[in-house]
């Protein structure tokens, strides 16, 4: 049996470790943790610091193959162990550009890959100099997760709200819809696409309200978005699953955000909406199978579950009884023990061919579960 | 979060924990073998004896509830443990029963459940007082499992090839069908009943060939076939998964051949083709959450993936490349490292709405797919 590790034990781990159970593997999970989601689902658990060169490395060097569930590794060690004969999903050349906004934003620039007007900036200082560029986005070059790292600046006001440190400023453009598609591309440069992920924002809260799969945008848009979604892993040439995140103006363009080159939330849909899901996908990537189907068994809705505002301490999931009640809902908590606000603890997916029924399900759902403190 | 143990840790227990990951609880297993399937999966493995009355009371003493995915435990330390306020799904009452031939046959003559006739023998002498009886099947009492306790009698001769215990020796019928209808009764005694499946079984060899689901049978005899499980689910009154096995005669009477109070083999498919899986369903019930819906997303097929005759060593998959490159097909490896003929390895579940799909593709993969040795 093949041993892979995966550098970091969160949700997507957890999830990945779900799907590993139909395969022959051994598995290995490092993390800092030892209650993390994914501790108790692998074979091997080792303590250690995904950020730290020793630790990946001498994690790694035991191994045949390697992946990660978050960017913010240590990818020098990445780069070591593949010299060394490991196989690793995706290749460190390509995280070390993904980690890097700066590099992730000039290799589209160099590969003519559509992705919007940006500026490199090192301090709040430098800033100063751009205040033409407004309104736009300051994102932080290395380890912004999950919103955190992004500040949008309308104003001059704003830039005191920006980072001191190397970041890129992206001119705001006027969203029509956010879009996610996920690729999986195996050893042989095959590659799979998964149905474009309409990913529906809350303008006013500016925070992901739910998703929908595949999205009910104009054929034209699908086209496109699954067309430069392809460019960008043909450019990245490496296998993997990559999740690339997209923006839709109101022309009809398609801009690339940004790039996740591993499983990702826009693709949980996938375990239950889908023949093969993106956890499912990746192993058999790994695992020198053959690629799985991407095609959807019924369209899909997902509903993060995040830790309620003003609520830190042991999570306590209000209203998850009736959810569990309603028909054709499936239920994933990710088994953090400890809730705060914004963390991502779970999410649901729907699944029905009726628009109405998954729009509907999802409102309920977001009115009805709340993670709370006990 | 709740603790929950499950006795045994095979296949069953594999694809219970793969479920339990969706929801927050905390999962204990015990076996005797620390590399068995479930072992990796669950929070606290145990070694221990499930049939030792001080491993189990030992093992089921810390925890909140009790599961079992094998029915040759020790029920004598579940008695206990329920006299002592642990939740034990199924109630030990029943498991005691059903785990004894004997006693299941009984208990179906009492409750008037229509069951095959038979006769209680205890050893191989007796039997010659009863060869007006054959043909018939003769079944160890205790201890019987996949196919293993059972001795198909057609004349005097074959006698010697009974079992000298206690055994029931059942008139054989003439089979139309094998039926499997497993219900989840949660603890207020509500029910969900799954689709009939449909155990085909090579009347050449007397082995499960594959199922269907839901079973394509006249739809009076679908009805009688839920009606005759539901009897036999209300008469154990006891809250858990039970899947009840059945036969059709040709003049469209059921009868019961025997139940497992468990998840059980012709369930699996559920894990695809149904919105709430037959190991979802039971982590419901033991937490407590409204049962699951029990309806079809599509009509599946399940292939058993089982050790090939004349191999037994090191476990190498012979075909499985071509199987994973079918569509609509999902292979589940249960990890044991080692094969023997007719060991339970894997299955396979094909979903497709359409019969002549199903039945291509299982004969397809059974035609492909070998369990040999390296």
């Amino acid at each position: 049996m093949k041993k892979v590790g995966i550098l970091g034990g969160g949700q997507l781990g957890r999830m990945l470790l779900q799907a590993a159970a139909n395969y022959p593997v051994e598995t290995f999970v490092m993390e800092n943790d030892s209650n993390c989601p994914a501790a108790h689902l692998c074979q091997h658990f080792i303590m250690g610091d995904i950020t730290s060169f020793d630790d990946v490395y001498n994690f790694g060097k035991v191994l045949d193959v390697l992946t990660i569930e978050i960017e913010n590794v240590n990818v020098e060690a990445l780069q070591k162990l593949e010299a060394e004969g490991v196989t690793i999903y995706p290749k460190p050349a390509i995280l070390k550009i993904i980690k890097s906004k700066i590099l992730q934003k000039q290799f589209y620039k160099d590969k003519e890959i559509p992705s919007g007007d940006f500026i490199i900036t090192n301090s709040i200082d430098e800033l100063k100099d751009h205040l033409h560029f407004l309104p736009a986005v300051h994102k932080i070059s290395q380890g912004g997760y999950d919103g955190k790292g992004v500040c949008i600046m309308h104003k001059p006001e704003d830039i005191i709200n920006g980072f001191d440190a190397p970041a890129v400023l992206e001119k705001k453009m006027e969203i029509y819809k956010e879009l996610s598609v996920i690729i999986a591309v195996n050893s042989k440069g095959e590659t799979a696409i998964y149905n474009t992920v309409d990913m529906v924002v809350d303008q006013h809260l500016n925070l992901l309200s739910y998703q929908i799969s595949p999205a009910v945008i104009p054929e034209k848009l699908l086209w496109k978005a699954e067309a430069v979604a392809l460019m960008v892993v043909k450019a990245f040439n490496s296998p993997g699953i990559f999740a690339v995140e997209l923006f839709a103006d109101k022309e009809g363009n398609i801009w690339v955000n940004e790039t996740a080159p591993r499983v990702h939330n826009s693709g949980h849909h996938s375990i239950e909406a889908c023949y093969s899901s993106q956890f499912d996908m990746l192993w058999r990537i790994m695992l020198d199978y053959p690629l799985g189907n991407t095609d959807h068994i019924l369209s899909a809705a997902i509903v993060n579950i995040v830790g309620e505002q003003g609520h830190t301490g042991s999570a306590h999931y209000e209203g998850l009884n009736e959810v569990l009640a309603m028909d054709n809902v499936f239920v994933h908590i990710y088994g953090k023990s400890q809730t705060k606000p914004g963390r991502k603890m779970g999410h649901v997916t729907i699944l029905s061919n009726e628009p109405q029924e998954l729009l509907h399900k999802a409102n309920q759902i977001k009115n009805i579960l709340f993670v709370k403190t006990v």
